[in-house]
């Protein structure tokens, strides 16, 4: 912990899971990296009171609000965490913009594209640094592969191929929540789940060109928890579609809650014409790798166990073998995020990733309404 | 093998991977199971004299033809086993029919869903045993899986995600065969690897309502073997397609032969309401099984090693834990053809089956093309 | 975080590995786990002001001392933690005893089984509450499997066999430390890492009846680090033992650092008469059990998921399926104790467990030199 | 199928698992490998008049006999394959050898190192060619490695950590058999399970220095099929022993049939200076294998699916990916004998093999007895 660094004073909007994950997170990250400034937990807001005091008192946030207008406007925070249902992630960056805020937002970015590029737009204009939260760029083992497909060990991609799979709505008797109505969240496993591996394939792959995509809800009445009846499901338990890269390589993508079985199991399988590649997050200090260059008879995947100091992130931590969770990878995000601020630089995903990401979201549902392959118009970073 | 056995008199026409792998299953078969019919081995046709007379030898057949007409028309022909190249398979089967052969033939059945039918019409009509090589089905792991099903362990079947991935056209060394081209193929990756995955499909989740695909020839020119230049790829290298099932399923294919460092994986993911099963070719003694019964603090996928004497087909084989190779599927397969021909019954998989599969693939071409989901047409079995 | 916690005055020696592993252990349990009382990170020592200050900074730890006596005489510690070499933990254990101090032990606990016992009863008579650090005991999945054998889903256990692999050693270029001085370290991979799957046997499968074992070094001089030449290594590189246990169970062990491509692969196999279990820490979320009370046709390893919140430990984290890494094992065996210390109650393992484990350790050696069994004294607790 | 070949003319000697194993190899061969010398099935020996008309009439056996020494003396048989109870290989190689005929032995090759050197030597004396079915020696993943470690891609051995795990005796109904009985079978575990994994070690590692073992019976009366009470159990359910090498690697090997579900699991692990490798028989088309060479960032084990045709013994068989069985072994190992025979050439493994493999299995008995480490007696083969 650099005792000379500068403090980024943080104001986290967001109670549940995630503000829980980046808690841990701003609270760790200058234990185990020395940066230039450190995170400050200045602030938490939620609008529930007993959640909010949970977590304030959890990771002593030094103060909490229960209206996030308040926060944003607070002279006091240098940095807006958006952890909030997705419905909000559009006002309160725009505000936070506004009032000179740095911005960091949970994925999916917005409700639709056109929420995404505003959003975008007024954190270019307000000058300020604006990261999205694509956590899983930052699993060492998906890091390490970036860096193997620059150096060319990948070679050209021709498939990339990916599914998310969760089980939580196997169970007919799961209550109804807030992710189950479109208004409050958009849609279900796909802005939830396939928001990470369409950002993966971004950052692997590079842009989709076209996607064509269904969408499935399996359940479609669950029991209010409240016992007020039932709530009609109107996001979708399961997303498939194929995509067209710019590149020319061919995706096939899948989130569903109905994967029996699997918990959060995020797989992809990336061919190359001089190597391949399997992730599988369930076991991500792990990273599977085929190569065209190794001696003929004795080729095969091999699994590199991600763990050794030479690969990212990794000699922040523990020696080789001693796996990291998944924590970790908020942690690496935010070292970035915090480097970024202090430095005044821009980071990577940003906004514009969001966006991107966004527009093929909303493609991808678009698609599965239209049943039509759905472009995805190019659109430069904002100079 | 059965001493009082009648005699099934076989003639295969090919002479390649199919000819060697049918003429092995011949031969074993009535070695492992008694049947009511065993199978003599009585001529193999083949268009070139070296490779027809490497096969005969190889496993003594008793005659040879190089000319398919003249086979069929042979009187000591009781069984025509069709494992040409595709644009033959009609022609033959058409001719056996009207010649009273009973019928087995390779996938995929031909090179379009007329074609198909009219070979299922033909052998309908003419009174004989048909039966098309889906030999997966026969895998021991598939055979106990289709048991789970029909028990209820799996429940209401959400997804069914289905791979099969090969490596051989990654190499842009690798010369122009007959494959390459549409005339004498049909197609590439499709008609050969999906019409697979497709009969499992079928046979583990129901029929198909729809399907909306995807088809990519990376490599458009390869070397000639002959050294007269470059042939032009008119097969696809990789299709992938999103499916809809009658009951409420959906479904994801892909073949591809550019999945750098997969052999011969296929691999099928299946999600249902009470359980779920992973299945993967190269590991074809396995079958991964979840299910929702089991004691809650203690689920997860078991890995089941098929080898078990109460398992289908293993009782014929060794003791537990001595492994099957891929040749056994035909054995299998053929065990239920011997018994159906011997006893004048139905066999299943059969030309229905065939057709199913082939209308499914030409819809998927269709859809290519269309860009749009292609309906398959419920067609029901000839009464 | 409970704010009516009392506080917990911990002093940690050492400033290495663990000293790291545990700083992060006591900053992060109070914000996970609700406590009666919280650890406070009072002091820490290293002889090495370099190394000292470095740790002191990184987390935050009050106060510095680079003599333990001073360490052990300081009236504002409640807690000595005791993560240096090998042959201080005796001078300080019965010092911090003496001193009425809570000690906390990494292990392997003394250099030889005398110094052990006389720890335990030094910290008997102290009446203070005393631990050893085998933190693999609070793996999620190990404890769950504890739980499993408890409700007898094991049976009556036969095997017990367990492997600890590294292979930092394989490289010969890799310089000479303390650790290959025996004085310094009493052993090599033996007690630094058989210490840790001898517990884990005491834990899952009861006490040691007798030992055989074998010890080696292969490569028998490295090169100082500071150019002065070649030390001779008087540790081992590899030990391996076999065992009988009291209730008749056969046990087989190895640790060795010469294990090439391994990094920190400790896999057990136990084996019962109703039940069996895998566990490999490089992959520890996952536990792989098999039960003979599954349906007969369909039994199978299954691979359970360690991430549920009805699993040990879990419900303080994640949702299921995002695991944690190896330093969450520090903070589950934290908790332990500091309710152990708040409430005056005995924690497991102690310093008992130590000693037990240090006769198997010293049995171990003397049947390496003696070349015979080497039974261990069945020692009781003191009242 | 050669039509020029030579015939070599089999008498085979016993009518269960290896019977049938061995005539379903003999029936194969020729189909599968060019052979200057072809199998014939001539005679098939059995007491149980039943059990030998079963394997005669299922592979086509030419001529049946129920008494060996009528086998041993027929002029038409030249090549003795001995697949009975272990009590009987001595009587009958000796005899056989008397005889001028050819000897195959399946292993353990006697009850004891004695016979097996008398075995030995009468073999040599006789002038014969003689072979022992170390049948895992022709698994292609083996004998790749075989290859591999030939190559240097290994390096100086270090470790090799063997298990033979079944589960066949974990049932406490599991009825008495004559393999429970130590005059009939010379040991239970051991000698039919260990025999392999020694072997395994000869051909990877090299010969034996030294050895230290334990025996065990858990259960110790099993209920005579026949109703006529319980039988005791004189073998073996289990056999672990450490061993020292000729070359200074460390070696551990248990053979057990209570290892709950396990199958027929085999594995070992190849620790060595440059490489390391890990086999297991129920993935018996997999090597998995580390190499210190890889890029240093990216290494790990490597998963090589020996199943190319490149790969040994493989180009007989299938595509790439199409795996074969482990039935496939005998057929390997049957195409050196033929080679052998027709060439009047030594083949490997032989009896000398078998003598020193019976060499370690002793003393490990031994050791069990005496509790010390009991020596491997240098013998040369003989000149």
């Amino acid at each position: 912990m650099s005792k000379n660094a500068a403090q980024i004073k943080v104001g986290l909007i967001g109670t549940q899971f995630m503000g829980k994950a980046h808690s841990n997170a701003y609270m760790k990250l200058p234990h185990f990296f020395d940066l230039s400034a450190n995170p400050v937990l200045q602030a938490v807001c939620g609008r529930n009171e007993a959640n909010l005091n949970k977590l304030k008192n959890q990771f002593n946030w030094v103060g909490g609000e229960t209206n996030w207008q308040n926060l944003v406007n607070r002279k006091d925070i240098d940095l807006i965490d958006i952890s909030t249902p997705n419905d909000l992630h559009y006002p309160i960056a725009i505000e936070g913009a506004k009032n000179g805020k740095h911005l960091l937002c949970e994925k999916p970015m917005a409700l639709n594209t056109d929420e995404a590029f505003s959003m975008y737009e007024a954190a270019e204009k307000a000058g300020v640094v604006h990261m999205m939260i694509f956590n899983y760029r930052f699993v060492p083992a998906i890091a390490l592969l970036k860096k193997m497909i620059s150096e060319g060990k990948i070679g050209e991609i021709r498939h990339f191929n990916a599914v998310y799979y969760q089980d939580w709505l196997v169970d007919p008797e799961f209550p109804y929540l807030w992710r189950h109505d479109s208004k409050t969240s958009g849609s279900g496993a796909h802005g939830d789940m396939n928001a990470h591996i369409i950002d993966l394939a971004r950052f692997l792959v590079g842009e989709f060109e076209a996607v064509n995509g269904e969408q499935k809800t399996y359940i479609k009445d669950r029991k209010k928890p409240d016992g007020s009846g039932f709530g009609k499901v109107t996001t979708d338990d399961a997303t498939a579609f194929m995509a067209r890269f710019q590149n020319g390589a061919m995706g096939s993508f899948l989130a569903t809650r109905m994967a029996t079985g699997r918990k959060n199991f995020l797989r992809f399988e990336l061919f190359g014409s001089e190597g391949a590649a399997v992730f599988n997050l369930e076991r991500m200090n792990e990273l599977q790798y085929f190569s065209r260059e190794d001696e003929g008879d004795i080729q095969g995947y091999r699994t590199i166990l991600v763990t050794e100091t030479s690969q990212p992130f990794i000699d922040a931590w523990w020696p080789p073998g001693h796996i990291i969770g998944w924590e970790h990878t908020f942690i690496h995000q935010f070292k970035i995020l915090m480097e970024g601020i202090s430095k005044k630089e821009k980071v990577s995903p940003d906004f514009y990733d969001g966006f991107r990401c966004q527009q093929v979201l909303d493609a991808v549902e678009h698609s599965a309404k239209s049943e039509k392959w759905e472009k995805i118009e190019p659109v430069d970073r904002i100079k």
